[in-house]
């Protein structure tokens, strides 16, 4: 074992990329009502403008802006009513000078004219007459043809994680279906002599899977799908066998637990007996996280988790959200909150540090409250509404500072 | 129809929880696995301590610490070894003055002991003895008992919404299911005569059903069902039945669409027709969203969305996510991320304004883009990544100064 050589979060990103940004990820097409946050394999450029015709924002009555020009109280211009537009049909008269015609909310506008005037400006003389008061001018009151969408227009880009939004602009478009990546697999193994699930009987020494658990979850939550979830002993063949099905059944294998040594030392063992490359990350510089093994059996990724709760979802949301990121190509931002750290906090040198906080606003400012304890509690991540990183080269954080706030 | 008496946001939502707080959600029983963004519906109170027993953080050697007090490179102490705590077994001997067991990270530690030294910490002399060349505390490199979670402690109360580590949390307790609300029930309908489904054939004048797919998706975001989406036309018979549809199977009736003066008497009319207290609200002062309805028919929310995409979506936000958060109870923070808005924004006076924006990193600050455009676009929210509320009694927001965004 060489603990020595740790890499940093950077160098680690790198060898992910490095190696596992290729791994093909299959599609599938899917009904946009199940396509709420699936990543787009493919660009959606649209075959049609939206809306397809002029279409007013407004009750009102469609006429040519220049015949409103110049009117006012004092002098109004009145206009002929040619009759009604009829909601969701096409209009098949048009209007010329000293004109006009009624046109509800959405409805469309005869060609010649470019303004809609709202019928609460709109002075009714008689079924055929109308006056206005006051002028208005070319667009007003109305959206045009291709103004939200233009045909031939890229509406959502491959690798866009698709929002209620996005599904309403699929829906302008009358796209029924897309093609979006189907679950990246993922095989979840916990090993340890003393983990049991929850159906068995919690013995002296023993302690449940949280690991699998949690992993399980944030699994979902990234749109990935679990192929196994299973708890093996510390023996080296019980866990070659698994790793084994994993790489055979799924895209990632997680290997969760093994801080002690022994299982440590199974776990780079089983790496290593592989085809590939084997480890290519045996520590990081981290905190937590640090006792972290990644690596390529048959071209795929395996992980070793720290066995620490804290530290496996930390490892997890750094880097196989990362990796999950980089692989489907997704375009999305994570925004940070911005805070007042409400103590000095240390850092440790030479390790980038995730410091756990609660968030609390007082006087419209938040505050960020750092939550200490032990990476073996999985209430110190359940208490914490998210992380503040301190740098490598950072000597810590002082009280007032402001800081962000990377939510979990 | 009476536009004049619009009322404020609050005061429209004090109207909700009055009238619908208590609607009553079923809940059902589900595992953990399942459980993910659920609503529990019942607090959580641990059986157990966690861990249940000492546990060591480290591989190391559990010894008391006042046999290590004194210690120095030049004055070692010297410590017996006893034997070899088994990872997932119970320590059935204990130590003494002067004497130390080895205990790999997550083992037990003997009842005497009170802190481990790590492995890396210690000189091996021969297979019964060892080393130690610095003192170390109480405590140090040990879970006591009950540290992460004590027995009859509330550890999730009921409204929480389920996140990852709660399923961590859950695991640790051996709690295999929990009892969470079943999903609100939604009825959606979409009305208006221009409006066609996605698998009708597009003819000029019509539009696509944008609001009926987005709302499907934000009540899944939500956590709630669908029971049925429907688009009615521009009658009254035909929309009274598919609200007394609505009120009959599901708990809360959306109504999208009619905008045009027409439609909003019919839903109007419709709502009023039902046995209850009829219309509620009719028109709030908020920009966009003004031509919003809510009534109360037989005990149930039924609410009049415009019909502009934007207006819809942003409604259902300010509103039907409240409702939703108040009548479960959830206790959820929702953090607003700090930018500099990039232009002046004039407000329209009376109103609360949500003005859609982009968000830009730039210098490690973050910009905040106002995105313009009419509210029956769809592609002005898909652009955007949330908004920015201007305060009714506010003039409006200057160039450069810090506002808060909230995600969509």
């Amino acid at each position: 074992m060489d603990f020595f050589n740790v890499m940093s979060v950077d160098e680690v990103k790198d060898i992910l990329v490095k190696n596992f940004k290729n791994i093909k990820i299959e599609t599938e097409k899917v009904s946009i009502l199940d396509s709420y946050e699936k990543v787009l394999s493919k660009d959606i450029i649209s075959q049609i403008n939206v809306p397809e015709f002029n279409r007013s924002t407004v009750d009102g009555y469609a006429i040519k802006s220049k015949d409103s020009h110049g009117c006012s109280d004092f002098m109004p211009s009145f206009l002929d009513v040619l009759g009604e537009v009829r909601m969701g049909e096409a209009v098949n008269i048009d209007i010329n000078n000293g004109q006009c015609i009624y046109v509800p909310t959405g409805g469309m506008i005869p060609k010649s004219s470019d303004c809609v005037i709202m019928i609460e400006h709109v002075e009714k003389l008689d079924e055929n007459t109308i006056a206005i008061h006051k002028p208005i001018s070319t667009g007003e009151n109305v959206v045009y043809k291709g103004d939200d969408i233009k045909e031939n227009e890229k509406v959502l880009s491959k690798g866009t994680k698709i929002t209620s939004q996005d599904i309403g602009v699929l829906a302008a478009l009358g796209v029924n279906e897309v093609e979006i990546y189907k679950p990246i697999k993922f095989t979840i193994i916990s090993s340890g002599d003393e983990i049991i699930d929850l159906d068995e009987k919690l013995e002296f020494g023993k302690i449940r899977d949280i690991n699998g658990y949690a992993l399980y979850s944030l699994i979902k939550n990234l749109g990935g799908s679990i192929v196994k979830r299973t708890i093996v002993k510390d023996k080296y063949d019980l866990l070659r066998d698994e790793v084994l099905n994993g790489i055979n059944s799924s895209d990632i294998v997680l290997i969760s637990g093994g801080s002690s040594v022994g299982t440590k030392d199974y776990t780079y063992d089983v790496i290593n007996s592989f085809d590939g490359q084997g480890v290519l990350v045996h520590g990081i510089s981290l905190k937590p996280g640090k006792p972290t093994i990644i690596g390529e059996c048959q071209n795929k990724p395996v992980i070793g988790l720290p066995g620490h709760p804290v530290s496996a979802i930390i490892v997890f949301k750094i880097f196989i959200e990362y990796l999950v990121n980089e692989i489907l190509d997704i375009n999305i931002n994570k925004y940070t909150v911005s805070a007042i750290i409400d103590k000095n906090l240390h850092s440790s040198p030479g390790k980038r540090t995730y410091q756990m906080v609660s968030l609390e606003e007082v006087d419209n400012k938040y505050y960020a409250r750092p939550m200490f304890g032990k990476s073996s509690m999985i209430t110190l991540l359940s208490k914490s509404c998210g992380y503040v990183i301190i740098d490598e080269n950072c000597e810590g954080l002082y009280k007032e500072q402001e800081v962000k706030v990377h939510l979990l």
